[in-house]
């Protein structure tokens, strides 16, 4: 199975600031860390600050044997785009946040996107991308 | 007169997947009949899934004898950026929304765009872009 | 087939004033001129400031061969009893404004009617009712 | 460590009805299997559909070496004294909700307990309470 | 010290239209005027219409010795993802608009990034980033 | 006694479509079935889909012996005139729904002739007319 | 100058009921007196329960040496119909409320219609009427 | 037929105060009187001023040959809890409210419960849950 | 009988700007007018921009023989003291706008302080003034 | 006089944590002081975590030569039901809170209890109850 | 210690009208008996209608061995800027209000002022006043 | 250039208290540095926390040759009154806030005045009035 995770805006600088809601682990030792722990599969990562090209990485991600762990970031909350993408999509969507949005400010409240995957995980730090993979894994097996 | 179609994201999928809102047909078909029925005129497409390039295709369209359909897909309901856009044009722009916005979620009822169109054309599916060059060519004439 | 325009409140008085909204072309002219264009269908039109009639006008419009074109005015955002009377009917119906309503007074904004209606054509002007004709006849035929 | 599941109003009828939101498994025979991947802790449910009875129980879990894994149905939404409760915590509690909750009724996009949790795991079925079981598991460890 | 203005969509076009929002002087000459009063200093100019372009130039333009005046355009009042690029930073930022948006539309009152800039200057036109550096330069000084 | 029956908008076509709604039995054998029930009072019926007719169709009904069952249809929830006819009223009124309009869309929630009645029965088809009648008649005996 | 009251719907039954509102004068005998006022204008009263009508009668209201007041009743506060036609008229209008709308349930606040009249005048009984027909003799004096 | 009566908090008290309200007459007296008139019938009541013992007293009252006539007092309005429990119900259930709640404060016309209940009946007093029995039995009959 | 205008801030500046809302004329020449129409009773003048000096107007002007025509400009919109203010007076007090507040400002469409007053006059220009006067004149008469 | 302080869920551990809010004094060691301070009067302490037992506390708490001190804890902003017990009761009711709540979240702001209590004193810590006896003391005598 | 009290508009008029919500004693009267109860200290009163003046006085009564009692009257529900005088303060202030503000109208909910006192009491009528003072003599000693 | 600063209520205690919000700069020091900084220009300073002498001081700034920088204080989101003198006003006006209001309480991000001002300056401290007069001298130049 190929698992791609798919970051949203600023999630490539995870560990650089804001310990309370992001800790402190980089993101590519973690996935390492991650890959080996689930050796008979394959994860991926892809990361970008534009709306449009998530978009296109889900489209992408898209098929049989593919599953997805979406932190859309900050467009969780604005983009009716990303929903609209995620409509279309027949590969299991898992949705992740590092902090626990529910916790913070009002208008992280809000998903867009949830509606259109099979659930949310939020508030366990890196932690929640295991979560994800771990349930992608035996809802394949 | 050149009349830009200008798709926004997930446009490019029309055809694959919800055909309750969007139909059945791909768009490259509908826009070959869609020149063949107008040909004192050029017709022609771009889509994109990313906002900004939405805004840059605005101004690229902009201009005497030009006339602009737009579809902005889920940037309709949060796109200041694209409104700001259609403010600075003077070209006229149709917007078309393939399925009928107003009988969807009520997200989808707000439109930041149509303020700055000549009008709205919503729930006719393709259908709904041949209306919309109609009508430019008529104006135009 | 047999078309039946439908006007709700005021639209007796199209081209009378307020041009910005409404243009200045009287009704009676634009509907010979359209009936002409489609000389193979019957056009005709009922006008009536009473919400009541127009209930029962759109009762009387049901049936095969039949298809209605909408402009229920200032009804359009108040009325919940056409939009029931709407539920009821079989033959499509497609909701035309004369003016860009989504440009106008927030109250404006909202269509209780569009949810039972094939689609949406606003702010074309008289035009707008020949989209909507040209629709019905491309439908039906 | 003593992890507890405590499980809030209508949860002892998961498996009964509504499998679109709560799939077809009876909490029992899923409570075992969890039991025996876990074999080095307690795993404990209680049910109840009094909000008194889950304050105190809440209360009883909290403590060194403990964990919570909180579903607290309806009251979820609704109640201001589970989360006075939650407050007063010092053992980790990770809410979980069987349906994705952000995919249904408004209503049950609030949740005034999250922020008093570590974070929220939503729409994953019974699954869900594994993956929360074994985030504390890693947290403890 | 560095200051980099950061123009978001549609901010290329200053001087083309709407005069009475955003007058008619285009930008590359008033930043050659704003160069030479500050001659000690180097001052950039980033203009993107992409809502991931600018993250992506805030962040470049982090670090010792420098300064943001950030224009963000129509994403002002609907990016979260801007909102989080800013609270990574260090540099100081300053919000500048050329139009007077708390006398315009209402969804332009809401700021989504103002929380994370030192503080908005709005309505001044162009004169409005001579402010902004002003107080930079002063700040470093 | 005199029960009055007052059907508003679209009430007559009870029976034709939308079962799921209102049922497939049509008025007419329903009121006789009614009648036949309670031969010691006479029950008269009137539908009118004008909001004009209904308040005049109520005051008409107002007088000692005298006691309406009210389905005021869509104006339900739009008509503060009906509201302020039934303000005028001595005679008992009953409010019935024959869907469950709780159950609906939200803008059915809201009555705003419920106030000025005794009570409402709302969700049981035309069983709703007898309850109501049966009430009126017990509080007049 | 011909004066034309017009009055919308359960007007006719001033004095009935409800005397802290609308007090105890039947509208007859106060007409006369209101006319006896004024012997070189003729003043006519136009009452009706329905919206259509009320629409009819304020265009048989508009001319040269017309005025008209207004009180639409509950129809002021819900009618998008009624201000439409109030935009099209010429001679002025002034609208009346018998009693203080401002001091009555929050619904009432709201007024459709004053935005296409010259001003408003409630909460002084019949009295209202007069005020508004001496404005308009003077106005038109 | 079982029918259950299940009145929830303070509805023990009926006839006690507020008699503009609830009336005056003890609910026994008044249960004794229903019994009689339906003598083919078993009707029960429970009563609890308790949340979750009104869901577990919902979930008693299921199966064949039973209805629920349910009178959930102030938890109609708050309690998503029983709200759910009513979803899991295949018993018909009834609501009724001894005072008319369309006519009181504004955070009664909202019911959770309303949506999982065949029908409401409001406002009739002790006489609403007669209504409700004859509408069971009927409709078992 | 002495008549007390109370006017409350910038309502000393009528006639110096924006005549479309509020006329030309200065008030000096406009009281001694209406004086001149009243003789048989004294009509004075107070102003003042201090909602505290507005509130210690109303009470000096409370007593027998008293009336009060009070414009409190701003303060209508906001001020619950002058609002308390009012509910202690037994003189009847007439609320006076010289424009048309409703067809203006959303925010100026709530009054606070009408409540309180026999009604209100709105957009008449200086000529609301009289008729206020000539309200109180015939009540006291 | 018999004063009964009733508590709701979580006041049984005042002085645990978050003594920002609560203060670190237990009630017992409040409550001896309490009753040494007034020895001709019994005070008594219930306290349960239960909405319906709170009901019950307060109905049997309810007769002559009584009072309550109410802390309803989250209740206080949620709970009808108790509201409800309150408006049944005669004896006089003081509501306490221990915190400012008015200081704290919105959902803290709102009481739907106080309307049926004497008055409210929030923010004295275990003062707060003190002050309400006192009062209670008072009026009784 | 100096304690004072400040109290806001129309406050002077205790015990003239509105009894069900002020009562009937005067306050010269109620404070004389105030400072006998507490010989060892000063209590002063000042009181005025205008805002300014009450931030003024909030100043001068800030120091050591200071205490107020504050009751801002309507200025409570609406000003900030006394909000942010009291942000000023060392001294405790306690918000005192004769009415229960929580069972009156709904704008009377709000205290922009709280947030920046020690507590409130409200509801007690004059009474009030003796709590405040009584807690500040604890809380000073 | 006379150069007026109008400051609102509590702005003559800057430096005292909340330095995180307004510094610890006082006034007087600033505005002699501020004066020699502009010695062609007369710059001089009113303040006052009286709602009404803020309106009377800009009418007394209104003139040739003048410029008003005012920092309205918390009138800024209350005051009808401050926004209507505004309205009155030739001079241009520059909006001034010490602290960055969009990153404080909601209450603080709307602005009643800001809309007649030329524009906006607010987060920078005391040098945002250095700004703002900067702007006036070269707007004048």
């Amino acid at each position: 199975m190929h698992i791609r995770i798919i970051n949203g805006p600023n999630l490539d600088r995870l560990g650089e600031r804001e310990p309370e809601h992001y800790g402190t682990e980089p993101f590519p030792a973690f996935l390492e860390r991650l890959q080996a722990a689930y050796p008979a599969h394959r994860i991926s990562l892809f990361q970008s600050n534009h709306e449009g090209e998530l978009i296109e990485a889900l489209r992408a991600a898209d098929g049989p044997d593919s599953g997805v762990v979406l932190n859309a970031g900050g467009y969780t909350h604005t983009s009716v785009a990303i929903r609209d993408a995620l409509a279309l999509m027949r590969a299991p969507v898992v949705e992740v946040h590092v902090s626990n949005v529910l916790a913070r400010e009002e208008f992280r409240h809000r998903s867009l996107t949830a509606v259109h995957c099979v659930g949310v995980i939020s508030g366990f730090g890196l932690e929640g991308y295991r979560l994800a993979v771990d349930h992608l894994v035996r809802r394949a097996g």
